[in-house]
């Protein structure tokens, strides 16, 4: 097998195959046809091109449901009583508490969030974390408890979860995944596809920030602590813009890849241009 | 800090705080209290005591709502079009495929079965993969297309999924966090506090299968693969019993812990005893 080739360029990072560590065991493995030498990079998981790749070529033609080619932030599901609205995402950001925020709470507005700018009105949350074998307590208790407290403030319960233990050095302290359901009212329909020649756009914020503030909590920048991490639950917002009768065609909430990612994911969409003002995107000067 | 004072009583496990590692970023972990030198172990995730503890002191103070203290399968969620069932569950099994399956099949089939065992009818799974740096994409590209078989053959679609990327170090190859939402008929009502003086217990197959399974390809076992994992969704089976009129009162999914963890839970939660003559459990020679 050819191990040199790379389906990433990311630099210094030694690559060897997964199975090949010592304590892997192959009986039932070697079942897997490895004809391909690739092997997923961190830039798969980065929002870019790759990721995509991922989709596209390994996930849509294997799982491919119309609500995942859709790639929308939450799937919408019909049914007699209406439309449910489901999403999921896993949490695995480093430092897990950072300016402005941390895992759990992440967690819980990031889910909100996806339900929100799909038209929906969360219900409910599940909460699934994987642990490592020596992760503290205390910590797992205030995590538990941030997001307590973010359930309880935006009002949107945590129904179920699930932990698992994994050996140490098969994770990283604690993954969190959440999903959340909503529930889309009659009449309400906001999607990319409905987006038209002549629609503004509004950003809720500043950009950047709540990247920034992680790069910055992770050391990686030659600043301190002074940009703080904007999570925050938007369905509120949302709902009353909704409520005030603004007619929103279609909403998203940008993570990986950004403002600029979800621009061009929008205008691919409908195949239309979109004209933006370099000077009118907020971003914090600190930024 | 004394480091001695374990929860865990597992042998041959060297324990430090998690946040003793080299490559850890205490700016803001400073912030959680370390009193307690509490680490999690592997047992807290085997359904058992610690598990219990992890659940009664951690997760339900923090979060703890309605549904989550019922400790069921599957949280129920009453809305005005009906009730609408959730559950979650993280898979990190080890090894992905075992004889009779693999984690994909099994996060499938596992989901569909927390909602059958809830009595609802499964309408959608949300499927999050956490991918290590370093996972073949060949592999990757076979646990997708077994997951997209079993959603085919068992009718219920994946709606929605994530993926994300951890470095090398900090994975497993593959964690799946599956999510499936389902739907209660209205006058459906299955859940232990139903149980009464006088139920007879079915069981739907013979015990310890999975669980040996898994031994056995693990290699801990001096015996090969001719147990294999009756892995497999049960929504079927079940709504035909359901149609069938048979008053089933409550219904469980046995995960880690097994038949006597269940038992146990039910007999608990009622307050009532269960005898169980040992000649009457099925339990196939080879297990």
């Amino acid at each position: 097998m050819n191990e040199n080739r790379e389906v990433s360029n990311l630099p210094n990072t030694k690559r060897t195959p997964e199975t090949a560590r010592p304590d892997s065991l192959n009986t039932w493995q070697s079942a897997i046809p490895h004809s391909e030498n690739e092997w997923i990079s961190m830039a798969h998981g980065g929002g870019g091109k790759l990721s995509q790749r991922l989709l596209d070529e390994i996930f849509l033609p294997a799982i491919g449901t119309l609500s995942l080619h859709r790639k929308l932030d939450s799937a919408l599901l019909h049914f007699s009583g209406g439309k449910v609205a489901i999403t999921t995402d896993s949490y695995v950001v480093t430092p897990r508490f950072f300016p402005g925020g941390n895992i759990a709470k992440l967690s819980v507005y990031g889910t909100i969030n996806d339900l929100a700018v799909s038209g929906a009105t969360p219900i409910a949350i599940s909460a699934a974390w994987i642990l490592e074998e020596g992760f503290p307590l205390s910590e797992l208790k205030l995590l538990a408890e941030e997001m307590g407290t973010a359930a309880c403030e935006t009002g949107i319960p945590i129904v179920t979860g699930d932990t698992k233990v994994v050996d140490r050095g098969r994770g990283d302290g604690c993954y969190i995944t959440t999903t959340g359901i909503g529930i889309v009212p009659k009449g309400r329909y906001v999607g990319p596809d409905r987006i038209l020649v002549g629609d503004a756009i509004l950003i809720s914020g500043t950009i950047g920030d709540h990247g920034m503030a992680i790069m910055a909590a992770r050391g990686g920048l030659p600043i301190s602590t002074e940009i703080v991490s904007d999570c925050a639950p938007l369905h509120q917002l949302i709902d009353s813009l909704l409520h005030a009768g603004i007619a929103i065609h279609a909403m998203r909430d940008p993570t990986r890849g950004g403002l600029s990612s979800v621009l061009n994911e929008l205008a691919e969409g409908v195949r239309l241009g979109i004209n933006i003002g370099e000077s009118s995107v907020p971003i914090a000067p600190l930024v």
